[in-house]
Formats: C-alpha cells, sequence, structure tokens
C-alpha cells in the first residue's frame, strides 16, 4: 500500500479531532479555521519528464519500461518527504520538487546500471526508501533528477541464527523485516516513529534511532555490514563485529544520507523475539527530577527497553497519550510522566523491571502502574496522523529534536524552548512548546520537541525563523543538530558548523571520490561541490 | 621511566624462564641456545639527524631545544614498536628504522607547529605515545623522519562526573590515566596488555580492546570526542554522545593510526571504581563447547567483564597462567580453561557472577573456583616479560589476532592454525601454536593465536613466511586482518584487500585533504600516494 500522498500513512487510520481539542486550539492557541483543502493529486503540474533517450536507458537499467515511471501520481507521491512544511507545500499543490521520473531496480547491480544511465543523461539521483524524510532528504538542490525507489529490493538475502545476524535489502519496510525475521524466531528491535512505512535502507542512511534504543539500541548500533552502489563502483564493507583495521567504513556509510552511494544490503544484528513485553508508567514532580531518574538508570542500569520522560507540558497536554488529548482525562498538575518498558526473556524482564522500580521510586518517581504504558505502547505510531488532523483543524504542528551531554542538557532544553517560544510569540502565534526524552545513553540524552501553534499567513514562511532561531539554540547550547532525524537540505547550513570546515572537507573528498560528478542527492548532508 | 629499549616493560621485572621451561623448549620444540647477546645501545649507529635548520624550526616549534632530541639513546627508543621482529632486529643492533630526532610537544597547539616546521623542511612524521606497536605502527616507509613523543601531553583536561565523560591527553599513560580518575572514583575500564606503557592517544589511533572489553566495551566505543591536530588545521569532533548529524568522524579518526592527524586529545566514557572485583575459572571439554559457552553468555548475558577461553594446547601448556608454565602443575588433560570476571557493584556483581555461573555450567562448564582467576589476574600483564626470556632462550615467540561472527570461528581457527603449523613445520622448526578468544560481541569474537618455535637462521625471514601465511588464512576464513593489533605497516598490504580498493581510495581521499604533502606516517596503514 502507498502513503497517503499529502499527509501521512494509511487514509484509513486518519481520524478528525475531537471537538474538545478544536476548542482547546481556539482558546489557548487562537487557531482558526482555515481552507486547508489539499488539492487534487491529478491537478497538479509537474516539471517535465527526462527525454525519451534518458528514459530509454532508464528502463534498460532496470529490465524494461515497466519500472521507469513518469505519470503525475508517481511523480508526485516521490515529492519531498514528511515534514509540516513538506506537508503544507503539497497540499498547496506545490509540486516543483517532483522528481522527473521514479526508477524501480530490482537488484544491487540494476543501481549501478541506473547510476550509470544517469551519469550518461545529466541526470541526478534521489534514493527513496519510505518516503519518511523530516528533514528536506528528499529535496535535492538540482531540477531534473530522478527517484530511485527501492521497494522492489525488500527480500531478506540471509539469516545467520548462529552469529545472529540478518542481511536485509534496504527496500524492504520494518513491519515486513519484523515479520520475516519473526518466523525464524528474531527480532531487530528497531521501532522509530516512522516504523510502519520506512525502510532498512533509511534507517541506516539517515542513522535512524527507535523508541525501543535504550535496549536494542540505535540503528548504527545494530549494523554490521553495508553494501554501497556508488558511480564509481561497489564498496562492501564489514567482515566482523569489530576490528582494528583502520577506520570504520561502516560508520562513514551510516548517516551519509545518500550523498555517497545507495545501499544496496545491510547486514543488522538480530536479537530473539522478546518473550514479554510490559510497558508502565511512573510520575515525577517535575522534568528535572525526572532527567536526574532516567540518568541514573542510563548509567547504573539496569536498562529498560523503552525508557521516556514528557516535561511537565507535554504531560500536561498529553501528547504522549494521544488518545487522550484535551479529554476530561488530562490532569492539571500531573508534573512530569516517564513510560519505562521491559522486553525479554520473562526472567530477565522481571529482573530488570524490579531493580529499575526500585531506582526510579528512590529518585523520586511514583508508580503510575501499567496503563499509561499500554496508552502509550498504543498511540506510539499515532503522532503523525495527530499532525495531519491538527493541519486540517488550521493548525501548525511540527517537531524537531537533538541531544547532548546530560550536563548540558538543562542548558539545551530551556534554550530551545525560549528560541521557538520567543520567535513565535513575537510572530503573534503564542505556541505550545512540548519536550521528551525518548533517548537515553550512559553520558547523555536527546531532546525531542513538538511545537503546535496558530499558522501564519503563509504558515511554510512563518515556521521558517522559528526553526532558524531552535536551530541557532542547538548549535549555541552545545547540541547536535540532529540526534536521529538527520541533516537533509533543512539541516545542512547548521550541520556545516557542526562539523567544522575540516570536518566537511575531509567528507567532500570522500564524495568527491564516490560520485565525482555528483549525481548523488546534490545540496543533501553536503553542498553542491 | 623509560621502558627496555631491547625489550619489553621495566628491567627489573625481568626473569629467567625456569629450567623445566627451557627443558620442554628444548624437547618439544627443538629450541637449541644460541648466541642471543643483545648490543650495547651505545655502540648502535643510527642514521644522519637533519640539519641544523630543521631542528632550529623544530626547536622554534616546540618551546627550546630542551624538547628537540637527536642523541643515540633518545632515537633507538624510539625505534620500531614492541612486535618481535622489532626486538630482534633492535637486538641485533639494527637501528635503520631510527627517527632522525625526537620531538616532544606540550600543547595542541606545539603540535600544529610541529607539523609547520616539518612540512617546511621535507621531514616525515610519526606521532609515539607508548611505543607499543606489534604491527609495525612506527616504521614508516621513509628514511627521514621524526618521532613526535607525545609523553608531555599527559594531563586530564576536563572532567564532568554528571555526564560521566573525561577529556584526557594523548600521551598519559593507562595507569596514570586510572590513577587521575580514581581521584574522583571513576575509571577507564581499559587493560590491554599493554596497559602498563601505552597511551591514550595510542588507544584511539589503533583501536585498542582491553582484556575487559566484555565488560567496558572497546576503547572506540569508550570515545566521544576527539582533537586532531593536521597539516590541514584543527578537526575536533564529538558534540553528542550519539548523533544522526552526517557520518560519525569519530569512527574516521579511531584507528587511523597517524596517517590524517595527531590526536591531541582524546574525550572518554568512564565509569564508577568497581565495588568487587572476583575472577574464576572455567573448565570445559573442548576449544568448540567453552567457544559456545562463551557465545550463550555474549548473546543472552549476563554479560561477565572479562571473558577468555584458551584453546587446548593454551590450557596445557598453561601460557594463560605464566606462573605455571611447564611446571609440575600443568595438567595433562585439562580440555579447555575459561576465565570470568565481574567488576560493579557488590549487588550486581554478585547477580551477574550466579547467573552466569548457571549458563556455564549448562553449556557443561566444570567451576574450578577463584584460583585460576587470580593467577590469570596476576599474569595478566605478563606475557610480553615472558617472550623477552623466550627470545633469550634461543627460541622464537610471537603473537597475532583476528575476529570474525561466529558461525565462522571454527573454519577460521582451523585455517590459521594450520597455516603457521603448516609453514613453520615445513621450515623445520614445528611450532606450538595456542589460541584463546578474549573479546566476544553478540555477534561474533576475537581469536588470539600465540606461536612458540625454534628460530630459524635468520630468525626474522624465518618468521615472514609463516606471518604471511596467517594473513592469508585470515582473509581467505572471512575474518579481519586485526581485531585489536591495528595495521600498521606489517598488516597493510592485506588490509587493502579487507577494505577493498573503493574502500581505500575514499580513505586516500580524506588524507590528501588532510595531509597533503603526505607528512604523517608514510605508509603506514595507507600506501603512500
Amino acid at each position: 500500500m502507498d502513503m497517503l500522498w499529502s499527509g501521512w500513512g494509511d487514509p484509513a487510520k486518519a481520524a478528525p479531532l475531537p471537538d474538545s481539542v478544536t476548542g482547546l486550539l481556539r482558546d489557548l492557541l487562537g487557531v482558526k479555521p482555515r481552507d486547508t483543502d489539499t488539492h487534487d493529486l491529478e491537478e497538479i503540474s509537474v516539471p517535465e519528464p527526462p527525454p525519451a533517450t534518458a528514459l530509454r536507458a532508464l528502463a534498460d537499467a532496470v529490465g524494461g519500461a515497466a519500472h521507469v515511471r513518469t505519470d503525475t501520481e508517481s511523480r508526485i507521491r516521490h515529492t519531498r518527504g514528511k515534514s509540516t512544511p513538506d506537508l503544507l507545500k503539497i497540499r498547496a499543490g506545490d509540486a516543483g520538487d517532483a522528481p522527473a521520473a521514479v526508477v524501480l531496480p530490482a537488484t544491487h547491480d540494476e543501481v549501478l546500471a541506473v547510476l550509470r544511465a544517469c551519469a550518461e543523461h545529466g541526470l541526478a539521483v534521489v534514493p527513496f526508501g519510505g518516503g519518511t524524510s523530516v528533514v528536506g532528504g528528499l529535496a535535492p538542490e538540482r531540477s531534473t533528477f530522478v527517484a530511485l525507489d527501492l521497494r522492489r529490493m525488500n527480500g531478506m538475502l540471509d539469516i545467520d541464527p548462529v552469529s545472529r545476524t540478518a542481511t536485509l535489502q534496504p527496500g524492504l519496510r520494518a513491519p515486513d523485516a519484523e515479520a520475516l525475521l519473526a518466523e525464524y524466531g528474531f527480532t531487530l528491535g528497531h521501532f522509530p516513529q516512522s516504523y510502519e512505512w520506512a525502510t532498512i535502507g533509511g534507517f541506516a542512511a539517515a542513522r535512524s534511532s527507535g523508541q525501543a534504543s535504550a535496549g536494542y539500541g540505535r540503528f548504527d548500533e545494530m549494523v554490521l555490514g553495508l553494501t554501497l552502489a556508488t558511480p564509481k563502483g561497489t564498496l562492501d564493507v564489514g567482515r566482523a563485529p569489530r576490528s582494528a583495521a583502520g577506520p570504520d567504513l561502516r560508520q562513514l556509510i551510516l548517516g551519509s544520507e545518500g550523498a555517497f552511494g545507495v545501499i544496496t544490503s545491510v547486514t543488522v544484528r538480530i536479537r530473539p523475539l522478546p518473550q514479554t513485553r510490559i510497558y508502565e508508567g511512573w510520575r515525577f514532580a517535575s522534568f528535572e527530577e525526572g532527567t536526574t531518574a532516567l540518568r541514573r538508570l542510563a548509567q547504573d542500569g539496569p536498562r529498560p527497553t523503552v525508557l521516556r520522560l514528557s516535561d511537565e507540558t507535554e504531560t500536561f497536554v498529553g501528547l504522549a497519550q494521544p488518545d487522550a488529548i484535551g479529554s476530561a482525562e488530562a490532569p492539571t498538575d500531573a508534573g512530569c510522566t516517564a513510560i519505562a518498558g521491559y522486553e525479554g526473556t520473562e526472567e530477565d524482564t522481571a529482573y530488570r523491571r524490579e531493580q529499575a522500580a526500585a531506582v526510579l521510586r528512590a529518585a523520586g518517581g511514583t508508580y503510575l502502574g501499567a496503563e499509561p504504558g499500554e496508552r502509550w505502547a498504543h498511540g506510539r505510531y499515532s503522532a503523525p496522523y495527530l499532525r495531519d488532523a491538527l493541519l486540517d483543524a488550521g493548525a501548525f504542528a511540527e517537531t524537531l529534536e537533538t541531544a547532548t551531554f546530560w550536563s548540558r542538557v538543562p542548558e539545551l532544553y530551556a534554550a530551545v524552548r525560549a528560541a521557538l517560544t520567543g520567535t513565535l510569540s513575537a510572530a503573534g502565534t503564542p505556541p505550545l512548546v512540548m519536550c521528551h526524552i525518548s533517548h537515553v545513553y550512559e553520558n547523555g540524552a536527546s531532546l525531542y520537541f513538538t511545537v503546535v501553534s496558530a499558522q501564519g499567513e503563509d504558515a511554510v514562511a512563518h515556521w521558517a525563523p522559528a526553526k532558524q532561531a531552535a536551530n541557532e539554540a542547538v548549535l549555541g547550547a552545545g547540541g547536535t543538530i540532529s540526534h536521529h532525524h538527520g541533516v537533509g537540505t533543512d539541516h545542512r547550513d547548521w550541520y556545516l558548523r557542526e562539523a567544522g570546515p575540516l570536518g566537511i572537507e575531509a567528507l567532500r573528498a570522500v564524495k568527491r571520490r564516490l560520485d565525482p560528478d555528483g549525481l548523488l542527492n546534490p545540496g543533501i548532508l553536503l553542498p553542491i561541490d
């Protein structure tokens, strides 16, 4: 099934906002209903397709014209990603960033052939997995490009139950990967919010991190091997779990966001399917108290599989529990809600749960029982649907995220909140800024912000200064410009500052070597040469 | 204190082999006493020092001529590393690879100044930490070079007890790092066999892995930030524990072995000093049985802090227990000895120990009590001293190591053993080949081989074909050319094959950008351009 072209996910799962929420938006944020009717897909105009000679060459590369698409619908479905500005633009009928064609290779060699054809015909290439980028990762700075849709490369190439590894193709969606692994009793354990749509290749290219990262690790920590198809040939890395044979080339490909090549296979660590899954709620008096509690577990253990903490505002609004938003259930003095989840064998889960509970209690936590955890688990992939409904109601809603070391978390939290609130309030649309910690490490944590406000007259232009101010605040307070969304085009200019001139030059040197004509994702991650 | 120039460690700790061992070597391996008298240091000739203008420029870079040394002793003390061929050459009075001068910078800026001076005067630069390389990492393929000794950069620049990080200078030796951290109640937890001499910068440059890696991780997993001084300026990486902002540049510097720049600071993860340390012995009937037991713990936990398994030969010879080698205590049907160690809080240690014991027992293990563990802990840094004594006795002794995925461990083990035994037997010096697993991961493990045989007429030349055969066996059986010793010059040609042409070209592109004149470690890790 294809994702809703003008929003998120399965159209059948879309739900309008309850009246209570509409009232809350109106009364609290001054959101007014506006004409947000989405254009009719077939009426949207897209740029010219490539010339016939180029299309023939692409068809030859992928085994026939059936796997090269130039119809409007296919091209609009591959236009940009799923950031709020992306949705606002496509809803408004702006498909200026549509690919000239959509090409669907079935093998590594076909990907190499597409790259050759594109080099010959002067076409840029944008690899396309689930299409879920929220950082402009699918909107290159070049007008004529081909979307390289990897959906036909969606199999499991190998599984090694002894070593607990599996080699997966890049276009495999996460639920399909889980289904294939489950037949052997294994799980990947990677459950980001985009889980239902995102693909293995995208997880690797963008250094994804899932909601169970405390237990299963980030995606980049799961990767043991990669194959990369580049305009200069094939790069195959990962002969051992760990090695001292030079720099770790896997870590050069992970996070390269398609700028160096197209990931055509990923060998990942797999784990036995958990016997048990328990998610529970805890209450802390303040975000500070809760942050300290999470730090204790991250540093001294035992480590839950899922560990997250909403700040006061997010707890109040109940966005952590989308089903309850604005309902009478939303408490008025809720403090901060944390979710701790445990997955594994029954014995190990019981031990970790008991030990972690003691730590959380000692850190000031009040046990809220299983209900908040189950509600979180039930709604864990719903937030993007809620955003569609908010946009429909005339509100603006967007998210951004960062990470830093524990000692800097309070400063980073305050700086980003102040930047968002200050900018949007000054522009006449005071926002609700909510935040949660959802990924913890021994040495630091991520901060994930959700902003809801009234839309400005031009909603995309209205948001831009707030996003810029947030990015400045992130760098100013010592955070990274992205913990798990990636760089794309939206974060690129701040990424250049974060990595520093010499770091960027090192990466550009790699790109020049692997992609000398700059075919791949021009302007994404790295500036055009 | 300086290390013994012609061997390992503190000369006061040297001990001759017991007569029983000498007898064993003679009867089992045909080792004959030979004239192994080491030359007198002052009589060894070294290449010409650099011209006076270059020396003046170097002195200016490091705040005075006191920090530029050209005397014979200093230069011999910075000649090559501590592989067995290195020791045999220097014992024989061959200092052909001696640096032209030894330069001792005190700051990052002084390192940059040295690089500028060397560029101006056409001198290559070899960073020097503990001097413990066993892979030719200190013997560049260029005749005139400066050893950049980092011993004056041996402080702790920062400690953050909340985030549990510390920023250390590269010339800090591991025991001194532990002493500095212990004042704050912390440990780094990195204890390789070279622990008493090796430095923080060297650990990072060569992707070191310590004996407690099961609990504390590899050194590359401990690193959160790095500063690199390159001929083109400074590269500063690591703004957050984890990030999705592009490829992980830390992992490009880790393992770069000085080819891209000089590491001038390392920010590491630190942990609370353990309350308890327990090391115990287990017996398995076979290496295969023991390997499966280790895999169970590595995959399903609980993870001991130290976990190692000697094969039948190593167990028999008792090299895992150097004090007992050749003594009457050495059992004749010992099976395979494993050591499991636990460090941490008393409660956590007790829990892990109990759970791990159940796993080991279920996997066929017999508990041997604390004695083998304590003996291992007592002798954990002694093997290099034993090697000196073996060389003194006229024997040859060397180690090499690799890693692979669990399912390939048996094949890799057999292939390397066969290569070493076959080559040396055919050359008339049938060896003892011992092996242990000392680093485990969810998906695989390291294999560490020790070879003891009679020396050939020319011991260095005699060993070369065996080492080459072992390298071929490693690659042929799917292993990595090094799990923790690194690449240097000894493994370089096999590393080129492991990383593949495009991987190597990507790294050369980085080197060209950061070190365009090829000043740094010419021929080490990467071939000269």
